[in-house]
């Protein structure tokens, strides 16, 4: 990617916050999810951090992230048990307090369908001071924004629908755009000529992405960039180059008009 | 966990590299796969990051890695095209030259079936001096281990072969045992007597996981420590809580015998 991209560029980071993840007992999903939306946005997400349920380690990680890129969204451990840790330490990160939110609590009330509430359900209505809430219209409880910082349930559910109504808080750059090439020749058979490939068209990023299906090996060829008619002139190159080289192109995507 | 635990633990961290993760196009499987089978060895991941075909980025996050935790390990990256940056990346953390290693090469060339070596082969079979190969049944170019850093490859696969052959090299903790309790009751239920267990078994990790099935919820709760006599105390004081509570048990892994 060239200089002037890289300065027009939205960026990105993803804290995954939880101990169920990196004990290899729960596969996260959120990632990808959150990923995949930001990148229909025009918003790259440059790192990805998964960590456990630690205050220190949130604090800090949550401070690198804030700086470093334009966005951070932060999923997990905002629900009502001790192990529930994010909101006090994105209040401490951020160095506010944590206080009691009317419209929080209202709408956990709302949730728990008369059933009253309780010290657990106003542990989850207490959000950071300066915080704009994140509707949960799964089970009540809030995320919230600070900045920009979002953050989010853990559940995907609740996740999901929860990014749903943020995304028209986010500003993304120009969108980039993708084509996907799949061919069943090797990588070591097209490596050299790819990289020649690269050298021609420094702006777009190439990426060969090897899979094996049934024992079958084939290679996703992926080109992004925000400048369609260079991607797809490039394109028409790695085509060629393919065919040239016998092999055969098992899908394109997407399907040209 | 208490201060003697943290010291005598074995930790990890995970690095997978990749911009076809952070670009939300691949959903990362190797994490948990990594992270299970760490955990049954009785090590920690205290944390993963997923990080873009960077050589800098390689670099900086690794060095870091290796003098935090015990070991590390790298997916993504040993392939033979020009988004393959992992070995020289960390060539370059370690000071270590990259060269050619023969052992690499010709475990390359058994695999390529006599189709002869080109530059892309050759290119696989560079290994940072001073490391040991980590063999690939799968597909031929190997990986490798150099110190406490272990460098496997992305796809799937690949990786968990990789992985099935460096478990011996790994020297593991007193293992960490679990009991998951599944009930049907809220977490906001029994968050408050969950915090006093907590404040009972300081050593113990205990988790609460809420989900749901077909918008039913449950939660799991689950239990982690190193002395299995106490972690069946608080798993019968956890049943006991949630009879109490008017609760059911839906499930209990392991089924006690």
């Amino acid at each position: 990617m060239d200089n002037v991209n890289k300065m027009l560029e939205v960026t990105a980071g993803i804290i995954i916050i939880g101990n169920e993840i990196l004990s290899g007992r729960t596969q996260d999903s959120n990632l990808v999810y959150i990923s995949k939306h930001l990148d229909l946005l025009g918003i790259r997400v440059a790192e990805a951090r998964i960590i456990p349920d630690d205050e220190s380690a949130i604090i800090s990680h949550l401070n690198y992230f804030r700086t470093a890129f334009n966005y951070v969204f932060t999923t997990g451990g905002i629900g009502p048990t001790h192990d529930d840790i994010t909101s006090i330490a994105v209040a401490k990160a951020f160095s506010v307090k944590l206080v009691e939110d009317k419209t929080a609590l209202w709408l956990i009330d709302q949730a728990s369908k008369g059933r009253g509430i309780n010290k657990a359900h106003r542990k989850m209505a207490q959000i950071p001071t300066g915080a704009s809430l994140i509707d949960n219209r799964f089970s009540g409880a809030p995320g919230f924004q600070i900045e920009n910082v979002f953050v989010m349930a853990g559940v995907p559910k609740i996740m999901q629908l929860m990014f749903a109504g943020i995304t028209d808080r986010l500003t993304g750059g120009e969108p980039i755009k993708t084509i996907n090439i799949t061919t069943n020749i090797g990588e070591s058979v097209f490596a050299d000529l790819l990289a020649d490939l690269q050298r021609q068209y420094p702006e777009i990023s190439i990426g060969s992405y090897p899979y094996f299906h049934d024992l079958k090996p084939g290679v996703n060829l992926v080109i992004r960039a925000t400048d369609q008619s260079r991607l797809q002139e490039l394109g028409g190159e790695m085509i060629k180059m393919i065919n040239r080289l016998g092999g055969e192109i098992l899908e394109i995507q997407p399907v040209a008009e």
